[in-house]
This record gives structure tokens, sequence and C-alpha cells, in this order.
């Protein structure tokens, strides 16, 4: 095998590992095994553990943003709910590396590791900004924008914790809390109401955004009833 | 001073440092400087940079872990903004440190900061859920209060970049969020809706949960009527 081949063939086996432990916990020994080597040689591919574990991280890290890439055709809801199928996929396919990556640790929570978590963020911010098409976005877009990326690392590190609820019903659900999260800075900005208003009109009644629109107006009046029945008797 | 005391005082003025630049670019030189002794003197207290800046960030962290301390008394809408208030104002004091803290970096990535970013987490999680006093919280009750921790953290973050947006707003937003994505979970889970009813059965109509019900229901039929629009000329 040449150099970058067999560079690329232990990133594949480390990436392997970390799919069902944590990084911290797969040593070069292993690596080195799985690869059919012995452990000077990986050694003479990467100079240490850290820059094996570094490029592994970033072949992953590369591969996350290509999943958010989505044409853009048809209703952004269906998109964006296809963006989160990918993206429980590859969360799925790499449990404990994704974890390690995300929540740092003496193995991975380097300034490089960092600034490659950013890149993802940033790629997933810009993938949804050039869906949205918004020539000027408004300040409080970004901010729901970026935000709401959070929201979806926060709750795919969950769902890996545990795996309780299905991950179908994440997947929706995050693309929910995104019309929701706009909804919500929509009701004290115009600004961002004619965002909204902007990314309905494209909405069809049976997508995602739709259909949590008439579920949430469906139980409305009952939330309604039971607030100002309250109001009156206090 | 007793060694204890000169221990909180390089502390204190650390910290101090830290709310105008991030732990990165600030030396123990400096800090021996800002506090009128030698820095062989800091090290006699310190064994190394590492250690006086993970005590510094563990009094940080264990003094915002305390804010987030609310008496059982009122509305929840008003008591979580309150403590909104006093996250923000924790953010805003310490605004570099705090960056730094949640971003990681070489003065903090480590395991022992990254167990106390879990703490204050987890410390944030445990008051919602004794604020909420749900004798079985569901388990996608638990997500919804976890993921909007990440969301507040992310949000708090990105207003620290260049506060745009008046912090005030973002306060309130953040009440708003946590009931959208309460809601969100709500039209699809029954669970999750008994957990909704049960919190606005408290809540005033004037108070932050209500104002937000009643302003997206003025603002829903103008979206309702949108989205049916385009369904039929669809």
């Amino acid at each position: 095998m040449g150099v970058e081949e067999r560079r690329q063939q232990l990133i594949g086996v480390a990436l392997e590992l970390f799919s069902a432990r944590s990084p911290d916990e797969v040593s070069i020994d292993e690596i080195a095994a799985a690869a059919g080597i012995s452990r000077p040689l990986v050694y003479h591919y990467f100079p240490g553990k850290q820059s094996l574990y570094e490029a592994a991280l970033r072949r992953a890290a590369e591969e996350l943003a290509t999943r958010f890439v989505e044409p853009r055709e048809g209703p952004l809801g269906a998109r964006l709910l296809r963006v989160m199928k990918r993206f429980f996929d590859f969360v799925d396919e790499h449990g404990p590396g994704f974890s390690a990556l995300m929540r740092g640790g003496p193995a991975v929570g380097s300034t490089t590791t960092n600034a490659m978590i950013d890149d993802v963020r940033q790629a997933a911010y810009e993938q949804i900004m050039s869906h949205l098409d918004i020539a000027e976005p408004p300040v409080r877009l970004t901010l729901v924008v970026r935000s709401w990326v959070s929201l979806a690392e926060a709750t795919a590190l969950l769902w890996l914790d545990g795996r309780e609820i299905p991950r179908a019903e994440l997947e929706l659900q995050l693309v929910h809390d995104f019309a929701a999260l706009c909804a919500v800075s929509a009701a004290y900005d115009d600004g961002m109401a004619a965002v909204v208003v902007r990314i309905l009109e494209q909405e069809p009644l049976e997508g995602p955004f739709g259909e949590l629109v008439g579920r949430l107006m469906a139980i409305a009046p009952t939330v309604m009833e039971q607030v100002v029945a309250d109001d009156r008797t206090a």
C-alpha cells in the first residue's frame, strides 16, 4: 500500500472502532491489530495517537458536513426532515465517536478538534441559510438557526444515551422545534414574522410544518380554556 | 494572609481578568501582578497554571449553579424568567471566561473542566425538574429540559458574540422557547400534553407563558390562512 492509502485505511479502522467505543478507550495497539500491521508501523504513518485521532475525526466531521447538503427542491419542512434523517444516520453509525467529539475529553478536546466542531456547526448554519434564501437575514434569524443547531446536537447526544425515544420521532421533533423557535421569535419581531410567513407560504398542509400548526391549533383551544378558566378563579 | 485566604484572593483576581479576556490570553505573570505578589509565590499556592484556572472555573461554576436556585413560589413562567435574568447577569459579568469555559480550549478543555460543565448543566436540569414537581417525569420531558438547557447555553454564547440583541429580549425568549419546545413535544405525546396543561394551569394570562400563547394565537389565523390559501393554489 502507498503512504496515503495506508493512512486512509488506518483512519477507516479507527472510525470503525470509535463507532463502538469512545476514542479514549481505543489504543493504538488495537488499531494496529485491526489493520493487520505492527504498532511501530502505525507511528510511521501518524506521528502520535493524537494525530491519528484528529485525522479520523476530521474525516468524520467532513462526512457529517456532506450529509447536510440537500437539493433546493420542494417544501422546506420536508427538506429539513430529510437532513435530520441523514444526521441521525450519522449519529447512529458513529455513536461513541460522535459523543466523544461533541463532549470533548482527553483525546479530543483540543483546539484542533474544537475548530473542527465549529466548522461542522458553521456548515449546518450555512446550509440552512442557503435554503431559507433570505437576502438580508435579520440578526434574530441567525440566532434562531445557530441555537437550533445546538439544540439538534444536544438532542442527538441525549438520544445516544440510552436511545429511549425512537429516532424517527426526534427527527420530526427537531423539524418542529425549528418552526417553534422561529414562531417564538416571530411573536415579538416583525422581521421574523415576515420570515415565518415566507417559509410557510411554501409549505403544504400535510408537510411537517403544516402538520405541527394543525396539531397545535387543535390542542390550543383546550389549553387556552384552561388558562382563561384558571385566570378567572385566581 | 493565610494559605486559603491567598488562594481565594488569586482565584478572585483570575476571575476578574477572565471577565475581560479569555483565560488562554491571561498569563500567570498578570495574575501575580494584579494580586501584588511575585510569580513564584503564585506557584506556591497553585502548582501550575492549569490548577489555578481550574480552581477559578470551579468557583465560577459553583456561583452559576447558585443562580439557578429560585423559591418555589408563584407562576412557573415568572420563576423561569427571574432565573434567566440571573443567568444573563452571570454571563454578562464573566463574558470571556464563560465563553472559554463553554467552548473549551487549551486552558480549559480538560476532563476536569468538562466534568464541571456537566455539573452545572445537571444543576440546571435538577432545579427545573424540582420546580415542575412531576412525580414520574416522562422521558420526553427529560429530553426537553436537558435540550433546552443546551439551547440557553448556546443562546448566551451567541449573545456574547457582539451583543446585538438586547439581553432582556433573549431572557424572555428563552422562557418562551421552553414553552414552545414543551408544546412541540405535547403535540405528539399525551404524557407531555398532560405536563403542559399542568404547567399552564398555574399561569396567569399576563405572565410570560400566557402572553406567548396570546401572541401566537393572534398571529396564527393569518399564518393558517396563508398556509391554506397556498395549499389551495398548489
